[in-house]
C-alpha cells in the first residue's frame, strides 16, 4: 500500500533534506532547473508532475509558476502537498489552480537541516488535508518515520508560526547583529537563547522573507513583541 | 585545608540553594531576618561574620547595610565572597567597607533553582578575587564539585551580563506578556527560546531590578537590540 514515485519540485535545502530521509522508501525524482541533484533522477515539471506525489519545495513567490506548470500533467489519484513556511496562501493557490482529480496537503514541517541534522524522528509537521484522501496513507507513511503529524488549520497556522518562526527569527537577526555574544560568561538560560539563533541563521533570504514579510500576522505579533519589550525598557 | 565554617548572609532562593550543596561539606549557618533555616543554625550578623567564609546572598539595595553590619566582627584571614548579579558595585563596596584582614571575592554563580534543578556541576561561576588568598582555597574547593569557575573582572563581568542577562530577561518578559505561546506547532529553536524564557520566568523582582537597571550597561544593550530588532521590522 506504499506510494511508489515521489517527486521533489525545487531542490533546496529543504528539498535535500526530505530526499536523503524518502529515498530508502521511494523512488524519487527531483525537478530543479538550477540544482543537479547527484544521484536521482532529474526530471522536467510534466514528468514530475506524473509521480504518485508531488512535493512542492519550492520558494513561495515561485509556486503559482510551478502549479500552472504541473496543473496540465498531473494524474487522477495522485496527491500534491507543498511545505511552504506559510499556509493560507499556498492553499488558496493549489485549491484554485490544480485539477479536481488530485488530493491536495497543505504542510509546514517544522524543521530543517540544522535542528534535523540527527534526523526527523521526532521532529514535527504541520498538516492541513484539503482535497481527497490521499493526506490519510501519506501522514501514515510519515508518522512511520517518526514523525508527528499536527493536524491544523491553514489560518491557525499562520497565526501560530507568526509567533513561533516569525519571533525566532527577528530576535535571532537582532542578536546576530549585535556583534560576536559572550561566551564563556553564558548563563544556561541564554546559552539556549542562542543555540536556537544559531538553529535559524543559515536559512535561506527566501524563507526569511516568507516567514517575516508573507505571513499575514507577522507584522502585528512583532510589533507586539516590540511594544511590549519597549515597554519593559519604559518601566525601568 | 578544607574551610570549617561558611555562614550565609540572606537565605532567599540563591540562598537556600548553596545552602543544599555545601552542607555535606562545610559547616553551615544562616543569618537572615526572614526566612528560617528548618535544620540549620540561625544565626545573627555578628555571629555570620565569625565564619571562616561569609556568603553575601542578600538583594543588592541591602548590600551596604550588611557589609557595616558584618564588618566589624569579621576575623582576620576569614574571606568575604558576595553572589550578586553585578559586580562593579558590590566590589567596590567591599573593597571600601570591609576591614583590610580580611579576604574579598566578588562572584556571581551563573545558575540559580531552575537551571540548577539538576545539580551544580557543569555550571559556571564568575569570579573576580579582589583581596587576599582566601580565593585559591575557595575555587579549587568549587572547582572540586563540579563547577567551572570563570576568573573575570568586574567590569567585563557587567558588559557580558548586560547582554548574557539582561536580553534574556527581557526577551522572556516580552514573550510572557504575549500571552499563552503556541506549544503544539513549535519548531525546536522556538521550543529551546520558550524554554530559556521559562528558566528565568520566576526570578525575584530584586534580581530582575539588579539585571535589568542595576547593570550599568543594561540600558544600552537593550536600547541597541531594541533598535536593531525595530530595523529588522523596517526593512521588510
Amino acid at each position: 500500500m506504499r506510494p511508489e514515485t515521489l517527486s521533489i519540485i525545487g531542490f533546496g535545502a529543504f528539498g535535500q533534506l526530505i530526499a536523503r530521509h524518502l529515498r530508502p522508501h521511494l523512488a524519487l525524482s527531483v525537478c530543479d532547473p538550477c540544482v543537479r541533484p547527484n544521484d536521482l533522477p532529474q526530471v522536467d515539471p510534466a514528468q514530475a508532475a506524473r509521480a504518485d506525489i508531488v512535493v512542492l519545495a519550492v520558494p513561495l513567490p515561485q509556486l503559482e509558476a510551478v502549479l500552472r506548470a504541473i496543473a496540465p500533467h498531473l494524474r487522477p489519484g495522485s496527491t500534491v502537498i507543498d511545505v511552504s513556511s506559510i499556509k493560507v496562501e499556498p492553499a488558496r493557490l493549489m485549491l484554485d489552480l490544480l485539477p479536481d482529480h488530485v488530493g491536495i496537503v497543505a504542510s509546514h514541517p517544522l524543521f530543517g537541516p540544522a535542528s534535523a541534522a540527527g534526523g526527523i524522528a521526532g521532529h514535527r509537521i504541520a498538516w492541513c488535508p484539503l482535497r481527497g484522501r490521499g493526506d490519510r496513507r501519506l501522514a501514515a507513511f510519515l508518522k512511520a518515520r517518526g514523525l508527528q503529524v499536527i493536524p491544523t488549520t491553514p489560518d491557525q497556522h499562520d497565526r501560530d508560526m507568526a509567533v513561533v518562526q516569525g519571533l525566532t527569527h527577528l530576535i535571532a537577526r537582532s542578536l546576530s547583529r549585535l556583534g560576536p555574544l559572550p561566551r564563556d560568561m553564558a548563563t544556561r538560560s541564554f546559552a539556549m537563547l542562542a543555540e536556537a539563533a544559531a538553529m535559524v541563521q543559515d536559512d535561506s533570504p527566501e524563507l526569511l522573507a516568507t516567514i517575516l514579510k508573507a505571513n499575514p500576522h507577522a507584522a502585528s505579533v512583532r510589533q507586539r513583541f516590540l511594544a511590549e519589550a519597549a515597554g519593559i525598557a519604559d518601566e525601568l
